[in-house]
């Protein structure tokens, strides 16, 4: 593993519900908090519709640019479940029935259960590789660089520990909070200063009501512990200085 | 207003706490479901770090493909605050103090309290439309079809009616939901003829997971009631007939 290297990804979620707002979209949460936790920084996420030809433009788009590229959605048995033969046809590969899933899901349903509807989502891209479904025994797959997942919640986490050997990333990306009780205006100017002294260090500044009072949390993000430790002090200086309650959050 | 119509839009997330999975994101359900009901339609959303280069390439690519652009997060007071300069390169415009933000602002705090922190947030790009917040006082703005609004949830929020005026929409985007005891393998077969009787109707399946037990839901989505309601028939025609139940969700 290379040390230090700043390792990439992209979330691609798939599906009209997502658009029109009659769902929410937790799964991009979970995977970039997975992510970082293994040296992986999201650099974009999309939300696109069940439409087979923005899935392949924005496949072929996204997988050339970033590390990995995960996609949420649409391996399901219904029409419109239409993330398999999009890939396949992102990647120019034949679309079929893939031996190891079929034998997967006919261990995995009782005798006479694994029927048409079912057969589908062993319908992937030729040679994909398979991602384990601890929950629903439906595998997801990737075809190099790009990552499959369901869009159910439950499920899609309990699939992301099986993933860990496919994925290299970088280090760790680490991060500290420091949460204030005041408000952002008070604390702009010295924490643009802070952020000038440590131009690798990410520094984010985020608003929040607590118990009906007003509060800041300064987030400080980096790979490598003693930067974050360096600008967390400068950020703690000026809050002595100007005698900013330091809160619990 | 023209009829049927079909009016797009994207939701553009701008901020590195959306990216890293510290924040759940719930502006784009919350900007989704309010489009919909005037007639507007959510085509893409993506989330973005706060990086200037980024977020000018962003905005000028889904500016010129969509009738609108709402954009969340970064028109505070601090050093990560940068959609209102961006914005401005983007547009090749001024970025400055607004007048009329300065004195609605200059109202809004008391006597001393508007500091050069909070005036930060008056800077805009040049002749930008205000768009007004009953809630803190600090205004959001557009510049022709950009739609710039703060990242805060409850804030947002309130922020939405007073843009009812600045949007045409189409035909509202009605939707119909059938919640049914049963597994999507089930109907996957009866659903993709219903598909394919009905083209311009969007019809989803999503599975869910209520009181220990397994459903799914059909959502059925067009603007015009007549063939939402042809297609809510034609389904409930297999789901008698395979004598499945009906449940409320």
């Amino acid at each position: 593993m290379i040390k230090n290297k700043i390792v990439n990804a992209a979330i691609l979620i798939i599906g009209n519900e997502i658009l029109s707002g009659r769902t929410q979209d937790t799964n991009t949460a979970t995977i970039a908090l997975w992510l970082n936790s293994i040296g992986v920084k999201v650099k974009e996420v999309r939300v696109i519709p069940d439409i087979e030809k923005v899935i392949i433009d924005t496949v072929n788009e996204l997988r050339k640019i970033n590390d990995y590229v995960f996609t949420t959605g649409g391996i399901g048995p219904t029409h419109d479940d239409i993330t398999a033969e999009s890939i396949s046809k992102a990647f120019n590969l034949k679309y079929g029935i893939h031996n190891k899933a079929f034998r997967i899901l006919e261990a995995y349903y009782k005798p006479g259960e694994f029927n048409k509807g079912r057969q589908k989502m062993v319908w992937m891209p030729e040679n994909a590789n398979l991602i384990l479904n601890p929950t629903s025994g439906a595998p997801g797959f990737n075809v190099e660089n790009v990552f499959c997942l369901p869009g159910v919640p439950s499920i899609l986490k309990s699939m992301l520990g099986g993933l860990k050997d496919k994925i290299t990333g970088g280090e760790p990306i680490l991060s500290h909070t420091i949460s204030l009780r005041t408000v952002e205006s008070e604390i702009a100017k010295s924490l643009t200063n802070v952020q000038k002294n440590n131009k690798d260090v990410e520094i984010g500044s985020y608003p929040f009501f607590q118990a009906g009072k007003l509060g800041v949390s300064i987030v400080i993000r980096s790979e490598v512990r003693s930067k974050i430790e360096k600008c967390s002090g400068q950020i703690l200086d000026f809050v002595n200085e100007k005698k900013i309650e330091v809160v619990d959050r």
